[in-house]
């Protein structure tokens, strides 16, 4: 697989994204990459490292998308930021996927602008993988799509239940909706309504699940709009930092605890691990007709190696077209005892 | 100050809630309990612990509202129910507040019932204080109102305001708007409608704050519609304690772990108190003309007991009286400017 890598997106661009691309290449043989931005910086940071160089090559492009540009005169004047010009080498075939830790917006909206949305999808949504106590689950829409319509949260599911079938390779995923209580009865409109569509779905839909079951291991498949998508990740992201960092104060502000802490490391980083959204990388934009990964603006060169790898994933299994003929198949189930009562 | 204690509501009642009453009496000289609810067991339990008895009544009542009834037909139905008889209790001026860990939801339509809103108030909210490194905040409205409108949340915060200044004892509190990112064009409909109104206010209101703000402390109160608030909350709790799990399975897998766990022990039982839910207790309804406190339906005694103290903090300082007034003078100070411009 091929993946172009936005070279300047992300907190630490290119450095880490460079970084992440030499990791990708070193350990892996069946990813090789195209770094997508400003030619003579990445060319000037690549002469450090050590690399197959026929398998890392770089496709100059001038702009850079920054993260307080509005996505919409982004893109409009932008025509040859990382972003689009990256995207662009997937539409034309001369890259399986795209990978960028830059701005989510444009990512998306360049993503729809060029590769379109997959045949039946009226709102493509971001699907992220989230730790809990036994096996990650896919948490979507996380930010795409602020205000849903219950068909929107129906269309999630059944794009969920595809990649969560492909890429994590379970059977039959249990799909939940994110709400304020179990009982078809809890919830605010949206999610009442959907709840009423996700059941009479060949899904394995389970029913309402609450905040406090996101790290139970309860479902495989989480749904939900993207502001809540949105509150939840980060709220997440934001108590793990500040429990880390409330345990540090505790635990080296006595001598005791200080030798209790080196005793412990191997503890806290095999927690750490557990618990770091590094290790789960990448966010498809599921809906796409093509293969648009978002990693976090954060990102490590971990983070955009597993992204690297989850783009490779997702391309080579055809995510895309397999959500569409799901949601076309989903379309025609539905339609069909109406029809089958007319008889023409 | 006396307050009513629901006997009966909570997951472990009525054990817990007379261990917080018995504990609270013996620790603080200005707060006395009427535990309302099934006499006779109530008074068995209270026969094996020691306390002054002048300090602690029973007021009977018959019937139980439980976790799994419906709101409209429990309040229809159990018109003895230990909710409807302490909020009474308070109604008939025989009581200063009432505490309850029982079903939320009949709890904020009783009180709405017999105690009114306060004037001004179009909905009451739930308010909760939540751990940061720093100090606490308050998030409301954490599950009184799932579908809200900006109008709501512009109340939300001046109540949130009084709340914080009256019991938090802080001066001119900082008040954010949950949301997707800190610009102002950030966010869904209700709350880029909610920015221009809480804008326009005397609030001193810091624009928004997102999900990974909330344990920074960057705020003083955070506003956000119920299905939000409640989302935001049980996620929080959730992965506290999946964090908590996690850790201690990594800890305990090595001898050498072990013995850094018991050296680390103090620092532990610290952390855990700073993150303990049970540490803050009471959830005020903020806006109801009275003093109704909800306690978390997992509460501990201590819970119970630092939920009585917010209950007669809440009462003493009429905070109900002084949201009406805050509310009624933004009202004016709103119709100010159109009223002087017409010129009668």
């Amino acid at each position: 697989m091929l993946i172009a890598l936005d070279a300047m997106g992300g907190d630490c661009a290119p450095t880490i994204n460079i970084d992440g691309a030499v990791d990708t290449v070193n350990e892996q043989n069946n990813i090789d990459v195209i770094l997508v931005g400003n030619e003579p910086l990445i060319r000037q940071q690549l002469r450090k490292k050590r690399f197959d160089p026929s398998r890392i090559t770089i496709h100059h492009a001038s702009q850079v998308i920054e993260m307080l540009d509005a996505p919409s005169s982004a893109i409009r004047k932008k025509k040859d930021s990382s972003i689009r010009v990256g995207i662009d080498l997937v539409k034309a075939g001369q890259a399986d996927a795209f990978v960028s830790a830059g701005h989510s917006g444009v990512i998306m909206a360049t993503s729809l602008l060029l590769l379109g949305k997959s045949r039946g999808v009226d709102r493509p949504a971001i699907a992220t993988l989230m730790p809990t106590l036994k096996d990650p689950f896919i948490l979507l829409d996380v930010g795409a799509n602020v205000d849903c319509k219950p068909e929107n949260l129906l269309q999630f599911g059944l794009m969920g239940n595809i990649y969560c079938k492909l890429v994590l390779g379970r059977n039959q995923p249990k799909i939940a909706l994110l709400s304020i209580g179990e009982e078809d009865t809890k919830g605010n409109e949206l999610t009442k309504e959907a709840f009423k569509l996700l059941k009479n779905t060949s899904l394995n839909f389970i029913g309402n699940v609450e905040g406090k079951d996101l790290f139970t291991g309860k479902a495989d498949v989480i749904l939900c709009d993207g502001f809540i998508g949105n509150i939840a990740l980060k709220v997440s992201e934001g108590l793990a930092e500040a429990m880390l960092k409330m345990l540090k104060q505790e635990i080296t502000s006595g001598s005791a605890g200080r030798i209790g802490y080196l005793m412990l490391k191997p503890a806290f980083r095999n927690f750490k691990k557990r618990t770091d959204y590094d290790e789960y990388g990448g966010a498809p934009l599921l809906g796409i007709n093509g293969a648009s990964i978002i990693s976090h603006g954060r990102s490590t060169s971990k983070a955009i190696k597993n992204a690297l790898g989850v783009a490779a994933d997702y391309a080579r299994k055809r995510v895309y077209e397999a959500i569409a003929t799901a949601i076309e198949g989903e379309l025609v189930a539905s339609s069909a005892a109406p029809a089958s009562s007319m008889e023409h």
